[in-house]
């Protein structure tokens, strides 16, 4: 894969940036598991796990570390390695809490008042530094870390550009995978293979939706075998080797053609996503884009049929925030990246959906999906 | 895969049995997230999003299902939809945490004092629960979810014999992939589609600690290529479609002999691992076994090279209750599966580790693992 690689994304900036947002928020220290919050911060790409793996960034003092011991080599190997982290191992019978406690408040020069884990922290993990910390108030971190990984930086956008090139890929080869008479299954089987073919390491999600499948957003493979003349809705994303995330739809149409009143809804739909997509650039709401969006295919008389928010933040999670969401007034800065993805769905028929991941930039907006976006007829 | 399917395994008398154990404890509502308590408790296998979806089980009333409306489909389509719940769909724009706590009160008849959330839930959901249900004690339903899935029961036993009798055939296989002049990273991909093709739907994970990686017990793959004589700590597992877990480690000499030090200490592993799976039976406490295993090492002088707990729980989830270490008091009963895993690193040279599943049966143990212990020399 071309652009920056991991040593370009993990810098002592990030742990920094932190720091000053959670002392400026008042939050006297910062608790990230692994996961996506614990690989932005510091580089270090582990399994969930029960055994305790946190970063603590107090709002004073140096951060730190908490790893089991038999894992500190992996820590050391890591992106995470280079930074000059205080690494605190714990052995099997240790209490992982009471040392991550015990250090937070050495550095704080006491007890904290204020925990924020982060968002998808494990319940078990953030009531076990809560039980450490008798007295701190338990809160969420994405003030500070999904603040941060919000805006995404020109090294993140090109690691985002990359994966969408290939995903793009992976669609422009739909011909040889979806034909009339196989099934959703091996459908996905094979654009599974074909994610992995273009540079992604892993396989988020492969959503065949075949007639009346395509109108249930969320349906992933099935064994219905497709028929001459469907609409199919395939939705694909997978993960690079930095982490970061592709996510497209495109609705095609398979040995056949689609019919007037199809073809009448679907240029609806295509219009609201262009809207929508149009609508980016600094300082415009989030709602805002899914104002636009929904307004084209309401205007149009097909507003009850577009049953899901416009978008999502995308970055090392394929959800994140920014949602674009009726009801989420987060404006749009240079460097925010997210889906712009409206959906017609006529349950028990068929459905439609177009999605690209878009960036706002300093004046509009960058597209980093950039197949065709009409419906594409298959031969079958 | 032979055995029981999935529907023999999701059944309503999970779900009475949290209700009436949340009940005995005085805990008013267990609610459990996508993942393997929501799968286990209703047989709802769904994605961990941010969107909230949510099995609430209060102590009097009828359990209910929280899903955004998008996916109400999937969840009649999946074995929760046969178990007659109180499915309560929310829009996009709704505020799903509020409908969740207004349905639990109108059940209990009142405001919940406590309120346990799965060990795994993410911590936004768990906050966002708390939030919406004010003046109540957040804990976690460890006790009541992880209490449960702790004991299987024949149908889930059969599942996980199943699995690891899949295992058990890729380590079989090994000299097809293991040799000397291969990359621990093609070897891991080579077990990785073996692990599919003995029917397996996922791979979990591959480590293929080399020589000097096999120090370090959590190593995964790496670049270092296979020499003559290399002993390497391979240690494998998946999920089946029902989702129970496989997880077996074999030690491996690829194309030379062990020399006279590594036979004496893996004789004492050998003989550790053996003391320990013995030990298994109702009525002994899980840190007995450990100590089995951990004897016997240090009686032979290599206690300090034995640097984990001697092993975890497997069900659903590869690591879940009980831990097999030191301080868990918890009194083995028959249906509690786990891993019986002692391990002698040696810190720069090599390691090596044993592992099998075993169940605690009415007068002993059932082992899952079946492939030969001892350190298998292969032709590299």
């Amino acid at each position: 894969m071309t652009g920056p690689g991991p040593a370009d994304l993990t810098t002592p900036e990030r742990v920094r940036a932190a720091r000053e947002l959670a002392d400026s928020l008042g939050i006297d220290v910062v608790v990230v598991t692994p996961g996506s919050d614990l690989r932005y911060l510091c580089g270090y790409h582990a399994h969930a796990m029960e055994r305790l793996t946190a970063l603590a960034v107090p709002r004073r003092g140096e951060p730190l570390l908490v790893v089991p011991r038999l894992e500190a080599p992996m820590v050391q190997a890591s992106p995470a390695g280079g930074l000059g982290l205080d690494v605190l191992a714990w052995d099997e019978t240790d209490d992982p809490f009471a040392l991550l406690a015990q250090a937070v408040s050495a550095r704080l020069g006491g007890a904290p008042a204020r925990v924020a884990v982060g968002s998808r922290t494990w319940a078990e993990h953030a009531l076990g530094v809560q039980r450490a910390m008798p007295g701190a108030v338990l809160e969420l971190a994405g003030p500070v870390v999904d603040r941060l990984r919000m805006v995404k930086t020109a090294a993140e956008v090109a690691e985002l550009a990359a994966a969408g090139a290939a995903i793009d890929r992976v669609h422009a080869g739909m011909g040889q995978w979806l034909r009339v008479g196989r099934t959703e299954a091996a459908v996905g089987a094979d654009i599974a293979a074909a994610i992995l073919a273009e540079g992604h390491v892993g396989v988020d999600f492969t959503i065949v939706g075949s007639g009346p499948n395509g109108a249930s957003p969320h349906h992933e493979l099935s064994s219905r075998v497709v028929q001459a003349g469907d609409l199919v809705v395939v939705d694909i994303g997978g993960s690079t080797p930095t982490g970061y995330r592709s996510d497209c739809t495109r609705t095609y149409v398979v040995g056949g053609s689609a019919d007037a009143e199809v073809q009448e809804w679907y240029a609806v739909l295509q219009a609201s996503q262009a809207a929508a997509t149009a609508a980016v650039r600094p300082g415009v709401s989030a709602e805002h884009v899914d104002a636009v969006a929904r307004e084209v295919i309401t205007g149009a008389g097909w507003g009850e049929h577009f049953i899901h928010r416009t978008g999502h933040g995308i970055g090392l999670d394929t959800h994140e925030t920014p949602y674009i969401v009726s009801g989420n007034e987060v404006t749009l800065e240079p460097g925010m990246a997210f889906s712009v993805e409206p959906g017609i769905y006529l349950a028990g028929r068929h459905g439609a959906r177009i999605e690209d991941i878009v960036v706002c930039t300093e004046d509009g907006v960058q597209i980093l999906n950039n197949g065709p976006r009409e419906l594409v007829e298959l031969p079958g």
